[in-house]
């Protein structure tokens, strides 16, 4: 069924026609008091979400609507193992990766705690190993990096966390490589002692093709530095479940560290895919993380819809993206640490809401997942913030600040604290004609000259955002903050009657390249467009060439 | 005047009504020599735009809206030093840095070339005493480690061409510190020897904050190891144009690089900020870089609109912005060097065309400037590309690949090519659910699980994309690559008939936040709304905690 079927969403059809026309300036000149009731607080991560275009009524209409959505007995089964991936007809289960309490989570008859716990147990010991120095290389030197080799999941998730938490690593140096270009690759071993090198090859299946071109490679690397296949086995582990590709590779089967097919890709830095985390961080903080996200994982389930984060950010995203029409959401951290958590977020929300057919098969007749993209805050500011401001779309905007960081210089913290507080001000507030009138005759401007310089310097303003600040980007914090995005990405998909676990999109493009490669190394093909055809061609002429 | 008031305008709006019916496989079919026809080459870059939802028809009236905008005015109003950002009343001249001939350009009555090459002199002078290690350290060290301190125009560009050319690199080390957050800065300087290290301050007026708090802490760092304020110059440089300040803070006036009102920020890594790039890789090899960004002019300059890159690419964008109501772009690398290309096109696209009055200061009727992100393609065919395929909204897409570069690995190259040119064709032609149904069959699945599974496994298709394919990677390419963009930018300025190089959307955030710096220092200050004081309050209790 379609959520535009429900009274909700009629409802909140009509609440979209007035607040076209509504500024957010009188909204707040109506009602200051908003802004102490438009805030919720969870897990150290305090939102303040008054600078939106909607009142309690929208709110209220949009929390009826995720009732008609049936959100809770969605969460429910997701959270309880239900076959809630229906096309791949899988559990969806996270979550219980984090999970702190016993309380068993039944797939198939059997309860999946004690294997989560089992496995990490074996990928804590094997990064303490690393970390102390009890394991050695070849050459019986120990490890000072690690490159983790994998793609999208495999490596956004570990990758982000890895710099998130960078002020608190203390153990062998990370470096990722996942994009099959040889010079991500050969530019990352430059600089680094085969001797003292780890690699971390992360694919499920052994197979994804950008991993193993780059695995194959370093291991041709290590082996002619090293003088010995048998090095192999001492700097290569895998993360992966294809026991016998692993050992074909030469990868000791005890260096082999799994996870299970109800863990997406895009969710899957909790399991086995963190062991860059653990290798940088040690096991302690990986627990705090996961300590972190499961707490968000309680609220989530447990709090009221008004007080509960990921509810309200869902669906003030819902309100944007279907009934304001906003197709893009910005995310603006300030804590330079977060700089790929716009990557990752871009993954986790675009892959998984990035559909257009209802859980049942029926073509949606609403929108869908917005585009997510993001920058530090502070250097959007120096860049595309123009757009934001004066540009003639609008983009809503998560303003993200973590208020204390080992490393943050006292000194420093008071600007980036009051840029990322003014930016949303000024987005809500805008400045007035009469505001640069005033402005341009202080300054002794002609009376001409201002007429024609205020057009350009008005800011409309009635640009809407989130805030959200967290007392401190520890890894607990850092936990909370994605199990947030996480299930706000779940509320959305609860509303728009998607499934957000699979990615069939990404299915026809790999299909394509196996055959296209194929007609690149000179053999015979399917025929394609003839643009595709031509640039085959051209391509292919080069490459011989080389 | 508004662009809409054109003939031409109606006439596409009249176009975009049947285009919208259309779908890209059909068009195809009918006329496959599209692929032949509906590309263009300049500079080692092949444009293929075939799969774009548009024909000659759609094409000629796209070149006309532009003659009726008078793009051949406007462009040789800014090539020749005219006052083209009228609202700034400056000449427009990045184009004059990277001149090859000896044509004067002449502002206030003036030649600007030998300025611009007596200025490059001096930095190919640096860089080469820095390289070769006749430039010491207070201690009497080489240099091996270079930091930029800049923030926007002073840190994307130089930033993504050194990453860009990373594989060619053969100066001291580059690190770039732009986010005032204080781990940037603690985060850098932690690996780095202070008597070995230079820092290039950034910073046209040496009072951007961010810049200057990071400039201060790194002098604070460097005076505290090695002992004396007078090792300050011999460690730190600067590029802007404040003489008094930069010699009050310690560098000698003749390590101050400059360059003048007629640069825009997100114009300038072809000046003097673009030292970090000739530290990097030596004069010559900026010398390249010039040269090609300097055929690209030319050949913008000169080639009629059908066969003129930055024409087309502008125009196509136009179509698609305007009548198509495609509100994003998507810029796709696939060399993973390229990996900031995005990013520094995000800020010089839209801050450049994120406006909403025209020249004269009417607002606009139209959309202007999407919205511009990207990350490295192959990997975004793990991630977001999920909803490039099956979304909601259409996305257009430029392919971008250079089939040469120094570190590529031959044995990945077939794999990096044919991904890139797979997903183009997927895109495009999608998938029925007839080939579903047919693949299905074939891998054995049962006729109802079949049906049930084809929603969720059809590709609409008929997404747009351009593909440029680049012979080479080399400076003179990339330069080539990076003027087209620039003048891409320029063409749909000049069609909306706005002022893409003023930003005045910036300095509202600005002066707000330097204002909220002061409250949370305890002073006093404005009043803003009851949402921003609750954070104001928050953050400042929390500061006060540190």
């Amino acid at each position: 069924m379609s959520p535009t079927q429900h009274a909700s969403w009629q409802r909140l059809r009509a609440l979209a026609e007035s607040w076209r026309k509504l500024h957010l300036r009188q909204v707040f000149e109506r009602d200051p008091d908003r802004a102490t009731r438009m805030t919720a607080s969870a897990v150290g991560i305090h939102l303040d979400y008054a600078k939106n275009s909607l009142d309690q009524e929208v709110l209220d209409a949009l929390i009826e609507l995720a009732k008609d959505c049936d959100l809770a007995g969605q969460r429910e089964a997701m959270f309880t193992g239900q076959r809630y991936n229906l096309t791949e007809n899988r559990a969806v289960l996270h979550t219980a990766l984090r999970q702190q309490t016993d309380a068993p989570i039944v797939v198939d008859g059997d309860n999946v705690l004690p294997h989560v716990r089992a496995e990490r147990t074996r990928c804590y010991a094997f990064a303490e190993s690393v970390r102390t120095g009890h394991w050695r290389g070849h050459s019986g030197q120990t490890i000072t990096d690690v490159v983790n080799i994998g793609i999208g999941g495999s490596d956004l998730g570990p990758l982000m966390v890895c710099e998130a938490l960078a002020p608190l690593a203390d153990g062998p140096r990370l470096h990722f490589v996942s994009n099959v270009d040889g010079t991500h690759l050969s530019q990352t071993l430059k600089r680094l002692d085969p001797a003292r090198t780890l690699f971390v090859v992360a694919s499920k299946t052994f197979t994804t093709i950008e991993t193993l071109s780059n695995a194959r490679s370093a291991r041709a690397w290590l082996v002619e530095a090293l003088g010995s296949e048998s090095a192999v086995a001492r700097h290569f582990v895998a993360v992966s479940t294809a026991r016998e590709k692993v050992t074909a590779f030469g990868i000791d089967a005890h260096s082999m560290f799994g996870f299970w097919d109800w863990v997406g890709g895009r969710y899957s830095l909790w399991s086995a895919i963190g062991l860059p985390i653990m290798l940088a961080l040690g096991g302690a903080r990986f627990d705090e993380l996961l300590a972190g996200a499961a707490e968000m994982d309680e609220h989530f389930r447990a709090a009221p819809a008004e007080r509960n984060l990921p509810v309200l950010l869902g669906l003030i995203g819902v309100w944007y993206v279907n009934f304001l029409g906003h197709s893009s959401h910005l995310l603006a951290p300030y804590n330079n640490t977060l700089r790929r958590l716009p990557a990752w977020l871009q993954q986790l929300d675009m892959e998984s809401n990035g559909k257009t057919v209802h859980r049942d098969g029926s073509p949606v007749d609403h929108a869908t997942g917005p585009i997510v993209w993001g920058e530090p805050g502070i250097n959007g500011q120096h860049a595309y913030f123009q757009l934001l401001h004066q540009g003639s779309q609008i983009v809503p905007v998560d303003f993200i600040l973590a208020l204390s960081q080992r490393g943050q210089l006292d000194s420093h913290l008071p600007t980036l604290v009051a840029n990322c507080l003014a930016q949303s001000a000024a987005m809500m507030r805008g400045k007035t004609a009469e505001e640069v009138r005033t402005e341009l005759t202080a300054r002794g401007m002609s009376a001409g000259d201002i007429e024609t310089a205020i057009p350009h310097r008005v800011f409309p303003g009635n640009r809407p955002s989130n805030t959200l600040l967290i007392d401190a980007l520890s890894p607990h914090r850092l936990g909370a903050l994605l199990a947030l995005y996480e299930h706000k990405v779940f509320v959305q998909a609860a509303v728009w009657n998607i499934n957000a676990f699979d990615q069939w999109g990404v299915e026809l493009g790999k299909q394509l390249a196996s055959d296209i490669e194929n007609r690149l190394k000179g053999n015979e093909g399917k025929q394609y467009d003839a643009s595709t055809e031509a640039l085959i061609a051209l391509a292919a002429a080069q490459i011989e060439r080389h």
